[in-house]
């Protein structure tokens, strides 16, 4: 076996802490919150959010719970100096909820950040510079003091600009970014120096954020980071200590723990862990491990489809099906053993009693999940599971489009049935539906003629000749329909798959359609591939 | 905002650990590697593996470096049992690789499985029984001695049937079945009874594995746990001391390490994390983990392309695009300031000098990857790379079989280019190799006539007529095309999409046909999807 070249590489330093006291304490209470979605999550996303997915998401975390949320980098572009306008203009920042800023520690960028934040009633300036010492050697070639200064010029321009707001509720954050790669003393001594300049007291603190930018150590070692820090800087009651961790070695929900334990009072993350590389430390994990131990999470993540479901939107980025407390696996058992153990305990298992189930760590009803024993779907399901199972157990791929038509079927479904939808229920009400059985009545005999680029279709439709003429067999299928009928219709989407390998197998299409002010889906499952793509226009119509 | 009912739930108690030494360790060397992809990882699947399916990973386990390797359950599946033959009967097992099986404390399955191990070099014997509070006083209705009975009992079993088979270096493993949810002392306690039976000695030694079956603590308390357990067992030296964690709280890894600190000698986990319910430890983080602080990670993970295949063929689960270390996202960096950053640390980067770059723990092409500052392809990216920029870039959904045949294409590409490949040159090579652009000449015409469920086809392509009969649209195509040149054909999977919404997009067809002994692939994009497809057949042949 070749070896690979670790020599080359080389442990990050962290402090020595002979009196450690976090190993002895335990997670008692969630941490103050905060959102970094719509910035740092937004800001790792091969296509960033527009305003409109930045307002959906908003709402989101919003109704979630969080009452700090990092909206992004007003001074860095347009489109978030807009948004920040929109949600101060609009007055969508419920009394409660402070929105936070980040801006890096330049005057022009700190005008300007507070220009867009102009007429608010609260909100969190968060100035960073880099201070570790990769960074400082290579790429800002400066030495500690001048690092420091950078800081202290920050720091003093965020101070002096607010003053010209002077209606609006200014909480200063700094962070020493890269601190999980800097020195803790040198950590200590800048954000010392920014404390200096704001004069917090525990009446007005300051917020102090520890970020793993890159996460290098296991998670002990980054709690010893802020265990030291916390221990060795003056002044602890006039500041909340915040951290912000990165998963790079795939341990960010437990440095985040861990860092809890060391004494940090507040956590910045994303849900689902979305974020640069590997991504920010996950809220929804941590949130739920705290709750898996009995400790008011402070958020509500009970309904976990419809919030998936819009950061899936935004992000683009799909949720694994092993994703902690909400991926679609987790819920499932498919040892028989696992499987008999939790029955034996549900059997026993009292309302009023502590939860206390072999393999559950916590009721999958409390999510709206169910137990699998195999994959089955309730009502509290939503569209994603009955288009997992309809996926898993018969092989359709519904584009989204469809799941959405679905989705009030699958849930009449369950509702008249005694909580769990068998697979073969869910497949017969989709037959059903889209009426997929009897479609063979209705097309029997077509023909088509292409000629000089263009498409001419005569078909019979239950007894009635269609005809029309297009660019392609399904604009022509539209004509044809259109002299019928003359009613405007639209393709907005259509799909196909084969329904098993080889020539003789059945093809599948759906088509989205417009007809007036109606949006219609029609589905066809026929032996050949063009057959079912009208057979699915002619359904939608 | 309706607050989740956390009051059902207790923390899982663990014990205290007044003198604890695990935090004041450092990560020095490498676990004792133990891979269980084939028994915990299987198990967990919706469509369990193949015997085929288990010896390809068999395989790639074995050369990415594993020594022992659990590979099933053999007693308690037909599909196990053969296996397990297979692998002895044709010597597929290198001398330095031990296999180990899985068995539950049951005498006839402790006889079966010596049966399926007959003739095997050496193997590891792994038995378990559950000895968690909750499963003795709800699943098995036992007392703590009643418990402790069936693990001597099973592990004197163990023992016995060994003797039949002398000719084999047998080494016994017990596991203490959710050992995270069982009084440490009581886990302790039962493990004595065990090695009681078993008689270790330092040369020759048992091993004795604790899993958290589920995670139920944060991991510094699973550490307490192990260091708790090593601390107050007898006779040490003649364990090996495993660890097997799950990721319910999404610290399977982070738990792993604070184990081995804690005096774990041993890890069974999976690649990429998985198994039941959110997933077994990630063997791969915590060996690039170690990797990354210049620590042998004693297993080669070097070409992550070619062994992700395989894991994701034989799981069907795709690996997170944020999985650490591999994922595709995790060596791209959006933002400026870490573009820039990466930049002027790579420019002063000396190979004889350690690495030292910011934002990037460790060098990308030490496993292959690119620093991607956007998403490119360069000629180590495989095919899901190339596959990767043509979906972001252009839209294009390629079917596995079309990544196949596209791959050594690409590979081409990015061979005859110093380095890093664009879309563009990408994309060209795409609509070049599949003959994309002069597609519109060789379909001009075609009449499709429909009767008694027979498809009529007369086409012309490149002047000739063709015609041909089917029960649909490809069937009479093929049946053209055999009437033109009496080959044999046969359509093995296609698949279609629209290339932007509406119904004057385009369509993209992909078939994949058998002609004789050959198999082709064809692809076309034309206004309409039924020339598409049968363009894409044409182009095929």
């Amino acid at each position: 076996m070749n070896t690979m070249n670790f020599h080359k590489y080389r442990p990050t330093v962290t402090p020595d802490l002979p009196n450690r006291q976090w190993p002895n304490r335990r997670l008692t209470k969630a941490p103050i919150w905060v959102s970094v979605d719509l910035r740092d999550g937004n800001q790792a996303l091969a296509k960033p959010m527009t305003v409109e997915q930045k307002l959906k998401l908003w709402d989101k975390l919003v109704s979630i719970g969080f009452k700090t949320i990092e909206i992004g980098f007003p001074s860095a572009s347009q489109l978030e100096f807009d948004f920040t306008r929109r949600l101060i203009e609009e007055n969508r920042i419920p009394d409660d909820v402070t929105v936070q800023v980040l801006v890096q520690a330049r005057e022009h960028l700190i005008e300007r950040t507070y220009e867009a934040l102009a007429g608010v009633k609260q909100a969190v300036i968060h100035v960073y510079n880099t201070t570790s010492r990769v960074q400082r050697d290579k790429v800002f070639c400066k030495t500690k003091d001048e690092i420091k200064q950078i800081a202290v010029d920050g720091a003093t321009w965020v101070q002096e600009y607010a003053k010209r707001y002077p209606e609006t509720h200014w909480i200063f954050q700094y962070s020493p970014e890269s601190f999980s790669q800097t020195e803790t003393d040198f950590a200590v001594e800048v954000c010392q120096a920014v404390m200096d300049v704001w004069q917090p007291t525990p009446q007005n603190k300051c917020i102090l954020n520890l970020p793993s930018t890159v996460e290098s150590t296991s998670p002990n070692r980054f709690a010893d980071q802020i265990e030291y820090f916390i221990t060795h800087m003056q002044n602890r009651e006039s500041a909340i200590i915040s951290v912000h961790t990165h998963n790079d070695r795939g341990c960010a929900v437990a440095a985040a723990e861990l860092a809890i334990l060391a004494g940090a009072d507040r956590v910045e993350g994303t849900l689902l862990g979305n974020g640069e590389r590997t991504g920010n430390m996950d809220v929804v994990t941590l949130a739920m491990n705290l709750y898996s131990e009995g400790i008011n999470p402070e958020l509500n993540f009970s309904n976990p489809d419809d919030w998936i479901e819009v950061v899936e939107e935004v992000t683009q980025i799909e949720t694994h099906i092993r994703h902690p407390w909400v991926g679609q696996a987790v819920y499932t058992a498919y040892s028989g053993s696992h499987q008999d153990a939790i029955r034996k305990c549900l059997a026993v298992q009292n309302d009023d009693k502590p939860w206390d189930v072999a393999y559950l760590p916590i009721d999958p009803k409390d999510i709206q999940r169910d137990y699998e024993a195999i994959i089955r779907v309730n009502s509290q399901s939503g569209k994603a599971g009955a288009a997992f199972v309809l996926e898993q157990e018969y092989g359709l791929n519904l584009p989204k489009w469809v799941q959405q038509d679905f989705a009030p079927v699958a849930q009449n479904c369950a509702e008249s049935t005694d909580g769990v939808v068998s697979h073969k229920v869910l497949f017969d009400a989709f037959v059903e539906h889209y009426r997929l059985n009897d479609s063979h009545s209705q097309l029997n005999h077509y023909k088509l003629d292409k000629q000089d680029g263009k498409e001419h279709l005569s078909l019979e439709v239950n007894g009635e000749t269609w005809q029309g003429v297009g660019n392609g067999t399904l604009s022509a299928l539209c004509n044809a329909w259109q002299n019928k009928t003359q009613n405007e219709i639209d393709v907005l989407d259509y799909a196909e798959h084969a329904m098993h390998q080889g020539k003789e197998a059945k093809a599948i299409a759906y088509i989205h359609v417009q007809v007036g002010n109606q949006k219609r889906v029609g589905i066809a499952m026929m032996e050949d591939s063009l057959s079912a793509m009208m057979q699915a226009l002619i359904s939608a119509v």
